[in-house]
């Protein structure tokens, strides 16, 4: 399993290449071609304020059939009014043209600066130029993981393989996000709102749309949508799933199940990635809320939580403060009740039923200082429980956003 | 009216003494007294996670009389189960004893470190010893002004005079608050969330109690519960005002017009103090959401741009980041169109109609190194606004919060 990648699946063509749209030299244009139509399922910010390819995209996403993707990064598109929308529909015509099929049938992608058009010529170029490198192999996919990235440290990629029958498939996936991270996509642009990210996921799976609507988004709101960095919503959050097909068929409850729990760890292994790369984060603050009474309540407790500044200082400076999370869990607006409640804290419990309890405060301490910190809030009143994956506020994330200019 | 202060308005004695329950050496323990049965109203936090004091205190609001109030800093007496309550109602008993009243007629108020019990034997000690240096000078207000404070660098106070047919009538005000700041304080427990901040304003107007209720809430829905540092909600969060009833009578329509622009005066001066006085704070960011259907709305879109740490730490590096307070706006759960917006920043256009506007970004970067910006936005979509009070996100916030220890 060591070397899936995102062009494991079958049917899967991927490049990326530089067109001088970022600042640094690195890739910036990116393309991911089918070989057939695939069925083909994606999630968008819902934020009102929105970038031109989300626009786009809703449209082509609408038949559940795409070609392929073409992303930039260095520019988001997002605040460039008719203009804008005429460049993201552009990208789609020169990709669908190295891809040989209808501009409708490929999902374009935006992220970096907002406010700015498109450097059309450039860009056009790059689509271009990606077309003729296409190629299946890990390079290949680690060129398009590394097109998408703009403040990111690190490349973000996950794959996992399941047996149906005999035969096995494969799910994959790569994303970028690093600030501006709080998403919640949905396929409307009803619901919630939050970060920028983009995450292309791949499998060979054989499913219908309908199925592969239902498992996104499922998969989705239990991952990027768990997510937040600094609870801000981009403009261009996307996560897009193609299916070849060129695999088995995913049909019984049981494959079913198989299916959506591999898609599951392939989403949460990518989210888990943006939250440790989180900027200025140190650490991974995962924190789950157990025993509530439905999942839409934990889960809007642990947001709370996850979104406290006191809380996220708190767990950069190691300090044990059961105090701030507790009082934090009370900022969501969901019933809450702390005398029913039990706070465990990197496995020592903490606080239970209104009160603190004893703890070595110096040895907890001791073990907040790692690379991930568990936070467990049991409100013992239901049987529905809900993770959200956050970072540590630091003075680095301070200055990468303070001295970033416009 | 340069010397009006929290014991200006007639029938108030205050004192404010060191008992030993903060850790450096200044008052920690108050008394504010009124000489008969004054009106009072009072909200507090709507946290569910709510100190000893907020409970005790809600049950003594109900006849809408208090006596006075008896306020320690250093320890917050939350978290603290029965003992807490027992501990909340001694205190109120003792001042009771120093006021020769009830002691329901005593609102209690804690502020400081959460889970640990009140040093009773100390705070009974300082609360007598207030008892003995009561007085109405100016120095006595600014005892009782220090003794509240925590981490506030700086004393907070207001006050300001109408006149009603030939008589003065005086409105006063001192609070506290630097960290855990985001008020939503309410009379009941429903409602809203948000920051420890403690505010005790005096008048000398004679009102009703239902007069009181309505003016008060409405003077912090505009004023403390506008403010947010980092947008946690405190368990202590208390407003309470006394109308000693000495002064003239408030009746007529244009009376309570004039009477509630005082007590918002005050309130928002207040409010003011605490987003100036902010957590590693270096400027106030005023954002005035103008021309939206309802004033909640424009107070969730204000208030969405104020808690998002991208503005803020935009704000801290002076960078005329349109686009996130745009898309910040965006993060209110309520109508919003960027389309129909113009945002003003610091007396600068910089967007309208969804596009970016052409500006001087030098120039506007200089202007925005001032000790207050204003952010504006007009979302032409209706005649209502609304005003919150932040300030921006600096590595001083990290440093204080990082730091600190439970």
């Amino acid at each position: 399993m060591a070397h899936l990648h995102l062009l494991s699946p079958r049917g899967f063509r991927a490049a990326g290449v530089y067109a001088g749209i970022k600042s640094k030299h690195s890739p910036d244009v990116a393309l991911l071609i089918c070989d057939r139509l695939a069925t083909a399922a994606a999630v968008f910010t819902t934020n009102p304020v929105f970038a031109a390819p989300i626009k786009i995209g809703r449209e082509h996403i609408k038949s559940n059939q795409l070609r392929g993707v073409v992303v930039n990064a260095g520019n988001a598109n997002a605040c460039t009014g008719a203009q804008g929308d005429r460049d993201a529909r552009r990208m789609c015509q020169i990709a669908a043209s190295v891809a040989g099929c209808k501009p409708t049938q490929i999902l374009p992608s935006s992220t970096g600066i907002i406010g700015h058009l498109l450097p059309m010529e450039k860009l056009e170029r790059g689509i271009v130029e990606a077309g003729q490198y296409l190629g299946s192999s890990l390079e290949h996919a680690n060129l398009f993981s590394d097109a998408i990235l703009t403040t990111d440290t690190k490349r973000k990629t996950a794959a996992t393989q399941i047996k149906i029958g005999r035969e096995r498939l494969t799910v994959a996936g790569v994303c970028k996000g690093s600030g501006m991270i709080g998403p919640r996509m949905a396929r409307g642009k009803s619901k919630a709102r939050h970060a920028t990210m983009l995450a292309y996921l791949t499998t060979d799976a054989k499913l219908s749309p309908a199925t592969l609507n239902t498992l996104l988004q499922s998969a989705a709101d239990a991952s990027f949508n768990a997510v937040t960095v600094d609870d801000h919503t981009s403009t261009n959050d996307t996560a897009v799933l193609l299916a070849s097909g060129h695999g088995p068929a995913v049909r019984s409850a049981r494959e079913m199940k198989l299916f959506a729990a591999a898609l599951d760890e392939v989403c949460q292994s990518l989210a888990y990635q943006i939250a440790a790369d989180g900027e200025g984060a140190s650490k991974v603050v995962a924190i789950t809320v157990r025993r509530c009474k439905t999942v839409a309540i934990a889960r809007a407790i642990a947001r709370a939580i996850a979104n406290s500044p006191l809380v996220k200082t708190a767990m950069h400076g190691n300090d044990p403060n059961w105090g701030r999370i507790v009082s934090g869990a009370g900022l969501a607006d969901v019933p809450f009740d702390p005398d029913r409640c039990t706070l465990t804290l990197q496995g020592t419990r903490v606080f239970r039923a209104g009160r603190p309890l004893a703890f070595d405060a110096a040895k907890l301490s001791r073990a907040l200082d790692a690379d991930e910190v568990r936070v467990d809030l049991d409100c013992s009143s239901g049987s529905s429980e809900a993770t959200i994956w956050t970072c540590d506020l630091s003075k680095g994330y301070i200055a990468i956003n303070a001295d970033y200019h416009t």
